[in-house]
Parts: structure tokens; sequence; C-alpha cells
């Protein structure tokens, strides 16, 4: 498993314990200790790139990994085993980790996204746009903030959106935008234990007893409709291809299937024949499930009735 | 922050995706995947060590971080700050890692502390220890099963608790069980960044607004009188230190209390005037509050109504 240090900062969170702290300004108890995830980093925009395009496209991606790593915190002290429950968490870490860079990337490549904050709040911006931003603003898939249901629904799930987001990852390494690149190179390495893990657990659920089996297909039937959101293509993705830096998901879907149906196959499991389950307008144009608002209402309740910079 | 490999095996969990899967038994979804975190280790009990004590005294720190684990967990995606979400899910991480290495090296030193289970079922003892004990036979401090409060309480807690387990546990790297003293050095540096981290926001909020103080004073108050068990020793840790595996609480009492004076001093805070909230059986006794019953409900519900063998 990866180490959860980000590549910049984070580790400064434990720097200076008793240490110069008469320095610190006393006007909030939070306010000059918060770390900017991407500080250092040179956030200029490049040529050719639309910084209001990039700041959607890093919202996007950053949304998935942010629902995602909720949902599976659920599981935290909660899974079947102590294994798994450690994994899932590692797991959910990871994703946490990838939604505050490309959150602080979208604030800083376009300041417009960042919710109106309380007054004089010193409220970072990746905080901001996490716990202040309303519903309709929130563009992650579907599939990332649906219930989490047994252990077998979320393998499957997991199976499908890691299989995904790597082959994505990969190909955002090499960005026009520098920061998008080094986020999407570190983000590869996670990403591809988390793979490595749903896939062995699927392979596992298949071949298991006749009940394992039973609910695993039953899993991947609930997921697979939720799935086709993923690969198909929204504007945002198409503008962030136009420019080089982002990718048309449907470049990526025959490396996808096949690693998918490398899986089905050694499980010995068909692949689903369901059609998406909306052909309208979804997630990532802020058209969400129910789940959604109850998923919201628990993660924001804390960071809305007291801000940190309120204390 | 460390990395969260166990220094064992934990890695194996993403080994042979779609390898030898043929080999794998069929009996049972599960049951030939269960990783021993102390697969490869000598757990032979060293000569003057009784098997049942030292279990005891297992169960007993590794009960602490189990429950205090899934207590942190509770903020994960839910902290008011993502940095803060990032690192107290770090924590818990650390702790359950710590919680499995032990309730193993229990288990090993005495089988005959781990449930009956389910006819035929391959849970492990790890597992079976966390998730098919019931109330009474957990042995945690009262401390870390209370509920978190708000943040101030929760970075109080934090404080004292970390602050007493980093101390024992260097002492622990000495035990006299091999098994037990390795278990404590990997714990070290992970305690080591707890502490730390939790005695620079003590700080922080102490010399913050009047409020993070206020509440910072009112947290350190109401975790206080609980913190006496910690440093009560009870019977398990007389018999562990005669036996020269464990620590007589009472030996670190000085050490531990040079660090919260320390931090309070800082912080311009008074150690708190309060009686221990209890002074007959308590945690270690298995006398638990009304929070623990609550804390279980919701860590076993899981793994007792579908154990990963049953599938």
């Amino acid at each position: 498993m990866e180490s959860h240090d980000l590549d910049l900062d984070h580790d400064s969170v434990y720097d200076g314990l008793l240490g110069d702290s008469s320095q610190q300004a006393s006007q909030w108890a939070f306010g000059t200790d918060f770390e900017d995830p991407l500080a250092g980093v040179d956030t200029t925009i490049p040529a050719g790139v639309d910084g209001a395009a990039l700041a959607a496209y890093c919202l996007m991606l950053g949304d998935d990994a942010l629902i995602y790593a909720h949902r599976l915190s659920e599981w935290t002290s909660n899974a079947p085993d102590l294994e798994d429950d450690i994994a899932l968490a590692n797991i959910a870490l990871d994703l946490l980790g990838q939604a505050r860079l490309l959150l602080a990337r979208a604030a800083a490549a376009d300041p417009r996204v960042v919710p109106p904050l309380p007054d004089g709040s010193p409220i970072p911006p990746d905080d901001a746009l996490a716990f202040f931003r309303e519903e309709p603003a929130f563009r992650n898939v579907r599939m990332v903030e649906a219930t989490n249901g047994d252990f077998a629904v979320t393998i499957a799930r997991l199976l499908l959106f890691a299989t995904h987001r790597l082959a994505l990852l990969q190909r955002l390494t090499t960005s026009l935008d520098p920061v998008l690149s080094a986020i999407a190179a570190k983000g590869v390495k996670e990403v591809t234990y988390h793979r490595d893990y749903a896939g062995r657990w699927f392979v596992t659920l298949a071949r298991g007893t006749e009940e394992s089996r039973r609910r695993l297909v039953a899993g991947l039937r609930t997921v697979w409709p939720m799935y086709a959101e993923l690969s198909r293509r929204c504007e945002t993705e198409a503008l962030a291809a136009e420019q080089a830096f982002g990718v048309d998901p449907g470049t990526l879907a025959d490396e996808v299937d096949a690693v998918i149906e490398h899986v089905l196959a050694t499980s010995g499991i068909e692949r689903p024949d369901l059609p998406p389950s909306g052909t309208g307008p979804l997630g990532r144009s802020g058209h969400h499930t129910e789940a959604m608002g109850k998923l919201l209402a628990e993660m924001q309740v804390v960071a809305r009735a007291h801000p940190m910079g309120k204390w």
C-alpha cells in the first residue's frame, strides 16, 4: 500500500509542535495553519488552456474521488473483517488525497468556482469546494454516490471505477497541464492497487461459494447500469480533450473494457446485458440521486456547523 | 505520515490478482485468502511468561486501539476540513493496524480467548476477537469508547491517549515477548505522529480565538476524569509487569505527566482539578458505558450479518 504522504507538504501538518507558535496569528484559531496542498507548485495556466475549462475538469475528477471516498470510508471499522477494513480505509484515504489536490487545482485555475464563504473566513479553497458547495454544483458521476450495499456490490463498483480511473490517470500523466499531470502520476500508483484489490476479490467471490457468486452477480448488475456514465463524454471532457489537458473517455473504452473482460472471463461471469440507467442529464451536469443529498448532509454538517475559522 | 504497510505481509492482500486462483479452495469464498497478520513470526511464548497473562495484556492494548480507531474513523469525510479529515483517518488506520497485530498476538498466546465461532467458519482469530466477542469481554478503557464530541474534545482526548500510549509503547519495545516488542516498535513511530498532531492542534486551539480556547478547556474537562483509568494499574498489568513482558502504568505516570504539563504550560491552560470518573470496576474489567454498546452494535453488525466464510 502506498504511503499517504502528499508529494508536496502534507507532512508539515506535524511540524512545529510547540515551535514558533507565538508567531501564529491569533485572530483565527485555525486561520494561519491551513496547508495549501499545492503550496510551492507553479499553478500558472499553460498557454492554450482555458482556466475555466481546466477548473471544471479538475472539479469533476475531484468530485468523483471525494464522494467515493466518503462512501468507502463508511466501511471503516465496519467491513466484514479487519484486513478489508484496513484495505478499504486505505483506498478511501488515497481518494481523499486525490480529491484534495484536484479541488485545489480547480480553485487555482479559476477562483470563480469557489463558493462564497462566511465573511472573512480563512477556509481554504479546497475545503470550501468540499464543504460549502450545494448539491447541483457537484459534478461526480452517480455511480460513486450510490449507497454501499453489501461487500459484493462494493467490490463490483470498485473494480469498475478503479479500472476506468487507472486508464484515465495513466493518460493524464501527459496532460498539457503540468499540475494535473503530477497529480495523475501520484494517482496511478494508488489506483493500480485499488484495481488489483478489487480484481482479486472479484475472482475470489466468483469462485467461492454458490452464495458468494450469486451476490457478486447481483452486485455487478446493481452497479453496471450506472457505470455507463463514466464513459459518456460530457461537455467538460470534450473541451478538456480539445485543449489537450484532458481525456475523451470514449477513447478509453476499449482499454477499460479489455481489463473488465479479462476479469469476467477469469471469473466465469457474464457481462451484464443491461442498458445505462439514465440517458438524460446525470451527475456530470449536477443532477444527482436521493443518496447524494443524504451523503452531502452528513459530509458537510460538521464544517458548516462550526467552520474552523469561526472558533 | 507513516506508510500503512504492516511490517509483515499486509501487502500480500494485493498479490496474485488473477494468479493461481484455480488452486484456491472453493469450499469457502474467503476461507483460504485470509492473511494472518503474524504469518511467519515465531509466536512461541518465552520462558517465564504465562500465555494467558500475555493474551489478556495484548487483548487490553488491542482493544484500546480497536475501539478508539472506530471512534476516530467516524471523522473520516466528516472532519471540519479535508486536511484533518485525512490526518484523523490516517491515525485511525494506524490504530486499526496495531489492534490487528495485538489481537492476533493474544489469540496465538492463548487460543482460549477466541470466542466460539459459527460452525466450521474459517474466520481468523483476530477477526473473531473483534467481531464476535460480547461487550463484557472487551477490555479497553472507557476513555476510548466515549463519543467524539466536537473537534476540541477530539484533540484533547487524542493528546492524552497518544501521550500515554507513546510512553507505554516505548517501554514495550524491550518487552520479554519478542512479538509484543516488535509490535511496539512499529507503533512508536506511528504514535509519535499522533501525539505531535494532537499537541500542535492543542496549542493552536488554546491560542486561537476566545471561542476555540473555551471549547478546548471544556473538551479537556470532558476527557480528564476518564483519562485516569489509563494509569490505574489493573490486575492484568500487574501480572504483565511481574513477568517482564508488560508495564505497570504507574511507572509511566511521571513521564506522561511531564509531556502533558509542557503542552498545558505552552498553551496557558490549567490542569483540570477533577476527580476520576469512576473508582469501582471500569473498562479494564469489562464494565463499559452505554456508548460502548452502540459502538459495538455498529462495528459488529456487518461481520455478524454475513460472516465472510458463510457466503
